[in-house]
């Protein structure tokens, strides 16, 4: 199969390189980058050797059709819409990794990324592409939404125990440390060597884009409306993001009750891997690879769960998600492309 | 005034030195580091210049009392035990560093430390030194116990606030983020380079010995039990704690009330710099200081309170602290040796 | 092809068995380490999922021919030639990872490594396993010895010109940078987090063993006693070496000829990726990968040459390269289980 | 005396900040940046508490004689040229930490800095601000040029020995390291911090600006044309330069004598610290502070010497060496302000 990548020289895009270049039913034949039309990968990417002289082109949607049979996006929330509508109106299946169509409401989407959708029909056809709880549909999509980052990270830590957590009060608390790359390619001061080196600090706090991505998930899968307290803080290092979620649990349950939710919620999830209690994750044993570890602990004086993930924000974070949800859009095997195991140390 | 430190080979007692080696009313005349006993500091310290062949020598009571007029113990816990009593009955005043004499109650420090605890009646004696708290107290005290890194940031982001928090469930959470030093100089596989680098991680979640500290302080503040959740986690960086904190507040009250509440709590405090609603505190921005930044977010639909601190773990967290509680201890201007702005970028 | 490695729980243990997890040919069936036998893969590496309940074993040679068929050894030098003969014996091909078979000469391993050689007629049959110099040796070889990471960076930068170097003087000068992971696994303070981080020092000045390595291998292809100033240095991040090299030239070559010469040497070298001039490598365009990256600059004025190289010191400087070995002893394709791209950022 | 500082948005300025907050003699009374002017100096910078609403003011000379006495000007090349002379009209004296009055030549600062020099008689009077090699001429002077941070580093480590240099040849080779602070405030993709982070490359090799000062102020030291080999590398910190020097002796000297010619040469130089043969500098030792540290070892096979030096690129080489040229220029002591050990771990 032949893929096209629009948008792919920011980080998502050349991540998505990186992991084709080794997929087995693959072929890279499209690639499109506004600002570097012209220029080769290798100009921007020294390690996509594989790629290196591979042009960036222009985008333009019959060009898209002549040369590639499925397609990426990878732009910018606000462009992805203007790109997305034309390739699926020529009969091509896309994977968004914008946040173009991860939120139902197109109230919601206008009022947190300020723009106002072009193409909002399509925000109900889309289908979230969270593997690990929404397989079925990703496999039927023509229009798959790869969530974000922090989305990611947060969700599959609170999936398995959202249904028993308290209705009433905020009562789930994510606190998220990310790496830098999750900022992206662009050069701002908060992402400057000299200022992100040696510090930790939260950043939008109350304010943050991913929030209603993660309530909207949450309540669905609660079944009732979930609030969220969500503060992301940036930390010294390229890769992984770290949930650490904690949530008041109304139904009492023991160790091995909490256990059990997470075995079975995860039983066909192949890049879930569930540490248990107190066996807290950590970043740089996923980093480079598709996998989410889990760990928690249940602090049985108050009733409250605390559950940690780890995921490489590039990869279960952005591409690799994306890849996931293409091998299951094709009814290839969920793990082709991803098996690699995490770089550690 | 001459100074001793006892147990001084360890990264809190080079902090001290470093930063006695400017202070106006003081000069060091006595160190003692078991292991190290015979080696000069310029061995261990490369940055120490000024003290480079001071020997440290094995600890003898007599002797110190020969060489110095005041003394700081930068033992580890249960060691530090062994030589503070040998020092106060022969009529000098002591800066505790470790954590034997923070803890009011022998059986809980004896739980938490799993050692017996040999001069119980001194935890009675003992005064927090947390200045922005206790700051008469410790003017007379003739044994401080200088406060644990994470509880001087924990404690600092909630005492204003402490008393306007729902009093019932845990509903204080405390997500805390050290760099590296705060686990000391001794090696242990979560502190070598290749480990922690590009790393995050909780650790000791629901088990941390800093939680009775921090649930006590809390508890004499707030006037009632205070339960806490304490998830601290390692960053990859050398300095700095930042820590989370997220409170229930029962009052409901305004943005400018919070302001209200922080700003009058600290007005004496010079070391806390308060940054206001929505301005949130970085690491980097106090490394190598005793200040402590705090900033803070009213979440107003759910009426909870997110609070963040960062200090220098190895400064305000603990030798930059102890100098403080000697600047009061002996009628000094507070911050004498402690001025310095914090190194940026 | 059933693989033991003897010495599995050491970085380039745990790095052999990453790479060997996606290799197409052979499959991982005995695990030697003295330290943890007993113990599980994932007690020490949270990465490697495929193998976590795999344990490490006390090694036996009776018991490792059973189980395998082809052997890394990966110990510390001094302690592979106690297990490498014992394989040999019993028919088997031995990749050593060590420094114990790489110097030809008794008497210099002797002296450098401060141990009696036990098999020092093994010394004469290894085969120094750096494929793009010595590519048919290997294939037929019985007992590789698998270059050191500094060998590999150095030699590979200066193999194409090392003919036109000046013959007198030292007039070679390699400054290298390391990241920590070349350390190992063991605990030191030089690889201490809060000392190393944020730091630079150069360590061994005139005294490091891959001095000899060096010198021996490029005195063989120079075809005259080549000598060599070498500098290693500590640099803050987990993996990757760049070797910067100086060296006098006396043929007079111009750019094209430099061009020229490195291009025909490694013309078949699928592994190396030649910048060209000006165009100089860096360690993060190769991380996780096992290629080698090379540019270099011609200072007319003096005649000499600048070559530095970049390669990830676990997978090109170790256990990457191990895998090359047996690909070629094999006969497979040369890059099977190694064609994955570096991961950047 | 009242202190002003021309174009003090950058990390030179803000360092200079730092540095006379707490210097016993002056007072900071006028500050400048062009593209910040009506800024408050908190807005940038969250380490200077004491000037948090202190404003930068655009610069006019007729004001800045009205503010202030003293001044220094960290303004980019090309630009400090056009503030400079207007404040030496009117009387003042000025330390110039811009490489525009470094030169002693017009034509060679003219081709490497691509720019017109505009007051190119002031480049004769302009004194280097090297107090160890210059420091009875900074004393008189009327304009200071302070160093560049690489000549910095590299001028101290061979200034004890150049005149024992090999006079042919490059026969000086200078492989230099810095943190990401060196490259200023400016965002670039090479400081963007996933690009950075994890990595070591070398840059501008062979055409870096620092080349002609460097070899310029060795040639004044040698009484000969000093020609120099330079490579520049960025390593992922902060703060630091190693420069590691390797230069052939014709002098056969002993290492008691390398050690004779070090210690005379810098028997009056406080902020040069000598280690002595074979201890080696390494940056961390120096974090923060103005001093250097210098170690070396003699290759007595070949005759070479390898010097490292160590620094604080901002203090010592920069902004803290322009205090230390302030002092001298007012005959204060050299060290005011300047004592501070530096920060470790």
């Amino acid at each position: 199969m032949r893929i096209g990548i629009i948008g792919a020289s920011g980080y998502a895009g050349a991540e998505l390189l990186r992991l084709l270049d080794s997929h087995p039913h693959v072929e890279v034949t499209y690639l499109t980058a506004h600002a570097y039309a012209g220029k080769q990968v290798g100009e921007l990417y020294p390690n996509l050797h594989s790629y290196a002289s591979f042009k960036f082109r222009e985008f333009s949607p019959d060009e898209a059709l002549r040369k590639a049979d499925f397609f990426f996006t990878a732009l910018p929330h606000g462009e992805s819409m203007s790109a997305v509508p034309s390739l699926l109106e020529r009969g091509c299946r896309v994977c968004d990794l914008s946040a173009d169509y991860r939120l139902e409401q197109q109230e919601v989407y206008e009022k947190w990324y300020e723009v106002r959708h072009t193409s909002p029909r399509l925000l109900k056809e889309a289908v979230y592409g969270l593997a690990e709880i929404n397989r079925d549909a990703i496999g039927d999509a023509r229009l798959v939404a790869v969530p974000g980052c922090y989305p990611t990270a947060a969700i599959l830590a609170l999936a398995p125990v959202i249904k028993e957590a308290a209705a009433d009060g905020p009562s789930i608390i994510i606190d998220a440390k990310s790496g830098l790359s999750g900022a992206g390619r662009s050069l701002t001061l908060a992402t400057h060597f000299a200022q992100a080196d040696e510090n930790v600090k939260p950043y939008s706090v109350g304010s943050h884009r991913h929030t209603p991505e993660i309530e909207g998930v949450l309540s669905y899968l609660k079944g009732e409306k979930a609030n969220i307290i969500f503060t992301p803080h940036l930390v010294p290092m390229s890769r992984g993001i770290l949930a650490t979620c904690y949530l008041e649990l109304v139904s009492s349950p023991s160790a091995a009750d909490v256990d059990s939710l997470f075995r079975s919620y995860y039983a066909e999830s192949k890049f879930v891997v569930l540490r248990g209690e107190g066996d807290f994750p950590e970043t740089k044993a996923v980093s480079g690879s598709n996998y989410c570890h889990i760990g928690w602990f249940l602090d049985s004086g108050s009733g409250w769960l605390i559950v940690a993930s780890a995921i490489d924000n590039l990869v279960k974070g952005a591409s690799g998600q994306a890849v996931q949800c293409m091998n299951i859009m094709n009814g290839w095997d969920e793990t082709a492309g991803l098996e690699t195991l995490a770089i550690f140390p």
